[in-house]
């Protein structure tokens, strides 16, 4: 990596958890150069705008996302065992990759009324991700873990379900069992399911 | 109604409004000024500080809760038509109640992660809703419409999983099948726990 580099991604380490915990609206070139001890100029020599900063934010979590949740999960063998791995990751991803919680979410509730390239990008990400969750729910149908009637949106949904109830437990109300609960849903609804 | 409690009467709807669509974090006594048309000490005089302002907001979103959405499901029979009203009336409190979905979820993720009243608020009205939610839940297991063995801190969490998913589907995704996909995962969920 060369220096400037090197510098971006100590920038975007920094406003990625500053995106988890306050949220990607409060993300702005002034926070952040308060937060890092850089120039407000020294920062716009690396991004352009403050919607540039927030895209590139989103960019940069996305990236850690596939590398936390989904290479791992990669390994594991296709069918239930994948899809078991990405939900027990993902929950992971939730509480413990970022101080404040899933940047994602974070950006959600704030950009999910507004028009915008930030919007755009939320959504992309968002729904890019479940996409990957849904091609490996459909790949435990193939290999005859799953029935072979269920219907993978749906399934897809009930997961994706599980993982924000599973936020809000954890993160806002801090219910310890939060945890329990989730696995306890996910083990059910694979049952349900299950060839 | 007296001209002082109209005018803050009027003055919480759009604070309620906003909050609904920007988040709790961008709610300020100058924002609200400006759309309000008011001068920001003519606020001052019905809420004595930003803070003071969000946690007015989170009370009058509390009472607009119990009226939308609790009060028509306690006229249904205790039971199952009951938790089946409030899942119903919840999904429409999510989508249709304000022009950006749920002030709790908005202003949640901003405050999740900080100290203070304002997230303390926050907590306690989510917590008072799902407990709510869950005596609902209990009485479906006294009146023998849940099965005995069910346990009805579970089931709530799978109910607000559905909720919470839902959600997202919807406001942050425009998924066309959002509430199709909620209303089978409730089925599906109350199925498994019928006596």
């Amino acid at each position: 990596m060369g220096r400037g580099a090197e510098t971006r991604a100590t920038i975007l380490d920094e406003a990625l958890e500053l995106t988890s915990q306050l949220g990607l609206e409060g993300l702005s070139i002034g926070v952040l150069a308060k937060r890092t001890g850089m120039s407000k100029s020294g920062l716009y020599a690396h991004f352009e705008s403050k919607e540039g900063l927030q895209c590139d934010v989103l960019q940069e979590a996305a990236d850690r996302w596939a590398e936390l949740v989904l290479r791992p999960a990669l390994k594991e063998p296709r069918g239930l065992p994948r899809v078991r791995a990405i939900f027990e990751r993902w929950m992971a991803w939730d509480t413990e990759a970022f101080g404040g919680g899933c940047p994602f979410m974070a950006a959600a509730t704030d950009f999910d009324d507004r028009e915008g390239p930030v919007r755009d990008a939320v959504v992309r990400h968002v729904r890019d991700a479940l996409a990957t969750l849904s091609r490996a729910v459909q790949l435990a149908v193939d290999e005859g873990h799953l029935r072979a009637d269920a219907s993978v949106e749906q399934v897809t949904f009930e997961i994706w379900g599980t993982l924000t109830g599973f936020q809000q437990y954890s993160r806002l109300l801090a219910h310890d069992g939060a945890r329990d609960r989730a696995q306890r849903a996910f083990d059910a609804l694979v049952d349900r399911y299950r060839a």
